[in-house]
């Protein structure tokens, strides 16, 4: 008997109908006689219609009354776990809803982005061992002084895998509405593969390169406990057989012997950046420092940064940054030219940011020199580079996005032959 | 400086522009230099829609799994004070939401309809040195589980109520959307007169003799810890003087000199009962006790009771239950008449109860043969009687409801002279 947690998003507890649909996968769970513990978002748009009610009385809710708001959003997993185990019940199962705060997940008093502190279980595992099926409210917890604090968005991934490691679980199934991880946007590459299994590094690389399958800070959980995650769909027929396994992607800390020539597991694109450019920037020490610090105390995020200095000394800094935070950069322009000597200040907002990611790349050189040669055949030029140690990423124009996607795809055979 | 607790129903918390209207009547009471304790309901509404949600995935949710509708029924109060408070700190008021359990509110398991065993309110008296406005959740506690709970519909009073008993408030405000307590039903009555003050006793008869104002066991808890409850409107113009208190009804124990002379304080109907009547029933000792008994089993609440015993010693016997209790009353019928041996069961679901109330008749005689003459006159027909200390209620047919309800508001004047 293996110990599953079950996650289900928004998606998958839209409404009555599909919250059956998602009962029905715990059942298919139940009946192959393991225990399960259900964690689960709220129904989607719920938590967009809680914020809005606040916001509708006070427009900086958020900034105003932090702890407010989480009272009122945590009530949107509250409802879903209500109605989950309503489902199980009526399936036949004795299930019992659990808050947050009855689980035991403690947090700091981050409100809105509170960080688990300790998980501790106890009524979980109580109930467990009474042979019921917990369900689990996803995004909150309890501070110190007792009160409800929310984990931010997406972060019921994040509940799962800390409860899955809190229980030592077997497995943490994350069901959404696409039945795996690919190596390439379908939208973009309809043959991309569906990888069966990744490793917790390049699905990070991947998350922070543009992919929206699972919650980073999820990930990262799962790496530092080695919880074994799966994602897996919650709208495809289930298979009659019950010993079938579900198709999936696993993400695991395991080496996978059937993956080691693969050398590029996943291309992935963003195209919500923009870049900046400091032209003839005196070359002294503590020149970039001064800026970023800048740029921080304004909360600008800085992902890529490039300098290239030239003959005479002078260089070009270029750095890129989310596309609406460009507005706040031009504010203090003037400043950041004085700053440093800057002649002058360019932006390019039609760029995008192309990722190839691969723990082969490790042990195998030349992955750089054939994605920029794939590239270039194609005659799309490279605006900047970045490295990891498991991920190059490019920023070429926008326009090139799909086609330079594809490109990638082809060169590191990451699509299926046509049947 | 005075504590007063202000309970504000669904309709006072509707809508955002509802909820900054319900939180001026906050503020108003705290620019008069008192604390306050706001107790809120959900927004109208809310609680159907949740429980639906509840049914819409098992019609039988209430009888299959209380517990968890009463997990998700707890979500309408939370979201409200949180909204509550949002709107009181928008208004420069350090303010803080407590759910029931934050409350110390401990109640019985008996989820759905749980009962308070008591109220600690640490945090609330903590919160209020500090000099914070507390929301309170209505509705809702926890039992001796850790498992939320709730009171049963229209409970939130009952919350407002216990609360100021804990704290020991100077008054309890009950904000609804009448301006207070009539003599009789405005609808019926126009020119009835509101009445500034009652008694808890004319209070909780008023209550089951049809008015629809206050919570019964909010009155009944009111009555044992002697709080003083005030009923006033959260829709009426506030005055621009705060020294000026708002006009409402005040509930109280306290004998009130200039009300001495008033006989009849209230007249009340209800329209939602039947008659049933044992036509020839044996006149044996214990008949009716077994009568009652299995209309018991049946889940029947009987009301009025009445029985004839004719010259050759058998009786008529006649009571009133709610008109839905019919069916079943019905699917036992042949049962009844062997049990009682009663020739016949006759149905009268076209009656109505009307009652006159008031402390005054403890101490005048007189008052039901005044009732009973006014009515006669009108040539109102009068089916049943019952009497208690306060309260003489008849049943008559129903096409004389507002006809005798009128007479007797003459009758006893209880109407404004008319401007």
């Amino acid at each position: 008997m293996a110990l599953i947690v079950q996650k289900f998003g928004g998606t998958s507890m839209a409404d009555p109908d599909r919250i059956r649909e998602s009962a029905r996968r715990v059942k298919r769970e139940l009946d192959r006689g393991n225990q399960v513990v259900v964690a689960v978002s709220a129904m989607k748009g719920e938590t967009d219609r809680l914020l809005n009610l606040g916001m509708a009385i006070n427009p900086r809710a958020g900034a105003d009354c932090p702890r407010e708001m989480d009272m009122l959003a945590s009530t949107g997993e509250q409802v879903s776990i209500a109605l989950m185990a309503i489902a199980l019940n009526s399936m036949g199962f004795d299930s019992i809803s659990l808050t947050g705060r009855q689980v035991g997940v403690y947090t700091d008093g981050a409100f809105m982005k509170a960080k688990i502190t300790s998980i501790t279980a106890d009524r979980v595992k109580k109930e467990l061992a009474e042979g019921k099926v917990i369900v689990v409210a996803g995004f909150q917890g309890m501070d110190p002084n007792d009160d409800v604090t929310t984990m931010g968005r997406g972060a019921s991934d994040l509940t799962a895998v800390a409860i899955s490691a809190a229980l030592k679980a077997d497995r943490c199934d994350i069901y959404t509405d696409v039945d795996g991880v690919y190596a390439a946007d379908p939208r973009i590459v309809p043959q991309a593969k569906k990888l069966p299994v990744i490793s917790y590094e390049e699905m990070l690389e991947m998350a922070s390169a543009g992919a929206k399958v699972l919650h980073t800070r999820a990930v990262e959980l799962a790496a530092k406990y080695n919880v074994k995650v799966k994602v897996l769909s919650s709208f495809d027929e289930l298979p009659e057989d019950i010993t079938v396994d579900l198709p999936g992607t696993i993400v695991t800390s395991e080496p996978d012997s059937i993956r080691e020539d693969v050398l590029v597991s996943s291309i992935q694109r963003t195209t919500n950046e923009a870049k900046v450019t400091l032209v003839d920037v005196a070359d002294r020490p503590g020149t970039a420092a001064k800026i970023f610090q800048l740029l921080a105390d304004h909360s600008v995020v800085v992902d890529m940064i490039v300098q290239n200095v030239g003959a005479g000394g002078e260089a070009d800094l270029s750095f890129t940054v989310e596309r609406p935070d460009l507005v706040r950069i031009k504010k203090i322009e003037s400043q950041i030219k004085d700053l440093v000597g800057a002649q002058d200040v360019l932006y390019d907002d039609k760029i995008s940011k192309i990722s190839a990611i691969g723990v082969g790349m490790r042990t195998h050189a030349g992955v750089a020199a054939r994605m920029f040669e794939a590239l270039g055949k194609r005659g799309i030029n490279i605006l900047m580079i970045s490295t990891s140690e498991i991920k190059i990423s490019v920023v070429i124009g926008e326009e090139y996005t799909e086609l330079a996607v594809r490109t990638l795809c082809d060169e590191f055979h990451l699509t299926e032959s046509v049947k």
